[in-house]
Order: C-alpha cells, then structure tokens, then sequence
C-alpha cells in the first residue's frame, strides 16, 4: 500500500486503545478505535482520531495519516492558538476585575466557545474557584449536564492536581494548556500546583488526551504571570 | 526523667517538624514546633501538638506523652466518631434527597460543626460539586475567608485527587476519614477516586494531617455503599 500524497509519518503504540497518535512529537489526538483491514494483510490497520477525519493506516509495520485535508497539523495549530488565546485574555481579564490569580479557561464545543471564565477565588471566597473548576461548572450549569465528553478545554496555565480532577470527573476529551506550572510557581503560587506533572500520564491513560502549547502559544501564555504578578494579592 | 502517669509510648519521626505523632498506629496530631530543654540533656525535646494541651517528651531516645487528662486518646476517639457519625448521616441524607451519591463531608471549627454538605452532583448539574468541595465551598462562604487552617473536615469517604486538592488549597489542617475509596469502587464508581491513596503520602508531607477511622467508624461509613446502591442514579 502506498502512502498517499500530503500524509506525515505517524507513531502509534503497539497497544489496543486508546493510545496518543503523535505526528513528530506533535500529538495528533487520542485513538479509541483501530478496525483491521483484512484485504490489505494483518499489519494494516484504520484508525479514526476523534475531532478530525483522518484515516490512520499501517504498512507493514510502517503507520501514515491520511489527513482530510493538507496542512491538517497546521489548522489544528491556528484552532489551538485561537482558543488558547481566548484563555490567556481570560487570565488578563480575571487581574484586572480583582476577581482572583491571573489563569483563565475555555471549554469549547464543535468549535464553538461554551464558556470563557478566570479565577475567581478571591471574588466568590472561594479556593476551589479556580479557572478550570469554574468553567467546567459554568459550561455544565449552560449545557445542563454533568459529563462534557463532547468539549475540550483550553487552560492558560497547566491545571493544579484539583482542577485536573475536575477535568477528569466531567469527561472532557481533550485539555491544551499553554505556560508550565512552573511558571506560576516562579511567581509565588504554591508549588502543588506542579504535582500535575505527576498527574499528566494518569490522565492520558484515563482517555484525557493533553496538549501543552509550544511556540508563540507557550510565550504568550507564560507572560501573563510576569506581566501581572505586581497586579493582584496573591493568597 | 521519669514518665508521667498516664502517659503512653509516643512514636515520632527522627526529622525536624511538621512531623505526625502517633500513639499505637493511632495519629495524634502534626507536631508544627519542637523545643529542646537543656537542663534533661540533648535527648529530651518538649513538643507541642496543635488542638490539645498535650506535651511531648524525649528520654534517652524514646519519648512519652503526658497528656492534659486521663485519657486523652479516647476522648479524641469520641470526638473523631462524632463528627464522622454527622458526615455518614450526611451521606445517607445526600441520596435520600437525590442530590447525588453517598458522601457527606462535614467541617469543624473549634469543636463546632461549620457546615455539614453532601454531594450535589446531581442536584446541581455539577461533576465538581463532590460532598468535600462542596462543604470547602460553604464553609468559607460562611466564615468569610478563604482558607481554613483552623478547620478540620470529616468526610464519610477518603476524597478523591480533586477533593484531596480542594483540602489542601483551603489549607484545612486535619482530615479525618471514614469508608476507603474501594467501598465506593466496589458499587460501581470511578476507580479514578482510589488515587487518592497515591496522594496521601503528598499531602500529608503538606502539613494536612490525615486519619483514616478504624473500628466502628470504618465500618459505618462503609456501610453507606451497600445501603444505598440501589438508590441513587450512578453517574
């Protein structure tokens, strides 16, 4: 089987699903399903990413994506920077209301934005209030149900262990997160926040597939807690 | 130096505080400072446990307890099995009402009930709003502050990571619990709760100190889940 035209080297586990399917280091989505071509010999499989119409199929041993269109990777990446954006204006936003720390959260469903929320800890009094719980309770509250399996969540900063639970117990698909916890640390928030790290290979086991910015997405993201940080009481 | 009457073997960490005294297996407290007495040589230190009038002594490498009264110990039992017995009412509350599944979470401040919550998941169309979150959330309303270092909260079963990351980030000092996450898994809920037992290590590195209920109190929280299984909604 030829690889066709505009398709990109794709690594896959050699494990039933779900697993990551990653493009050079870039992951591509979570597979939860692989269907076995029999006409094509027992190393060829299909497999379909959720959110995307691609077609994995492997090759003697070898597995290439089939993108829908060309320069997949590359709409995927302006999606991911628009809705990451919106999260780090969030996070903007939430300083400069004196609601809370500087972190925002989306939760977007089928390309649309459900709910755009920030920290919101010192204007509820609240320490669970944090971007990510209360966007996940506002898009819940909007969609009038207690599972968002269909939504993926954009974060301006990696979620603390609180909030990745919160992300895990609704059943979010997919979570891209722009700057590293160690960020926020570096500005005087509690250091648990990064025990998420330790959290991150739990939760992609659990179907959660997680994306962390690179790029302009990452530096924009990371700034907002140097450009801030003399803006808000840090609690 | 001899030991008090009524003093009992006391078993601590060779480490600098925050470090958890127990007596017998059975937690006493988190020892925040440790004072050496100079006059009874470099061995004897003289510790005091937070919550109760209780000193600790060293003596040639073994150190005692004299407590403020005769039993001591029983009294923190009883008073432990108090609040605990308020969190399971709560749970079995929770589910009568329908709000959601069987878990109540109470918070004592100064030996008086804050708040006493159960999950309201489904009341409220919220996955975050688990019997711990939810009283965290009510307590601080109440108090007017956000955190609770002068609080300890009784939850009818070990809270799950995003729980554990709501008591910490409220900063309550002590967590006493009842059922262990099995109990839940074994009716049917997420196993995802039972990495809290991952965490609890963590936390109480945190200063959070943590004790599971044994004896009767284990065993009425436990019940909870056989009691009600058949009626509530599992989500």
């Amino acid at each position: 089987m030829e690889e066709a035209q505009g398709t990109s080297r794709l690594h896959l586990p050699l494990s039933f699903p779900p697993f990551v399917a990653s493009i050079d280091g870039s992951v591509l989505g979570c597979v939860r399903s692989v269907a076995a071509d029999s006409d094509s010999g027992p190393l060829v499989a299909i497999a379909t990413l959720p959110g995307s119409d691609s077609v994995v199929q492997s090759n003697d041993g070898t597995i290439s994506v089939a993108s829908a269109f060309a320069g997949h990777q590359e709409a995927v990446q302006d999606r991911d920077h628009k809705f990451l954006t919106k999260a780090v204006e969030e996070a903007y936003r939430g300083v400069d209301c004196g609601d809370g720390g500087p972190f925002g959260a989306v939760v977007v469903c089928n390309d649309e934005v459900v709910v755009s929320c920030h920290n919101m800890v010192l204007k509820h009094t609240d320490p669970t209030a944090h971007a990510e719980v209360t966007a996940i309770r506002e898009a819940c509250k909007k969609l009038g149900k207690i599972e968002l399996s269909d939504c993926e969540i954009y974060a301006s900063c990696e979620p603390c262990p609180m909030c990745f639970g919160a992300v895990h117990l609704s059943r979010i698909k997919r979570l891209v997160y722009g700057a590293k916890a160690e960020a926020a640390i570096a500005i005087g928030f509690d250091d648990f926040i990064a025990d998420a790290l330790r959290g991150t290979g739990f939760y992609q086991k659990a179907n959660l597939e997680i994306k962390k910015a690179d790029g302009n997405g990452a530096l924009i993201a990371e700034q907002v807690f140097e450009k801030t940080k003399e803006k808000f009481q840090m609690y």
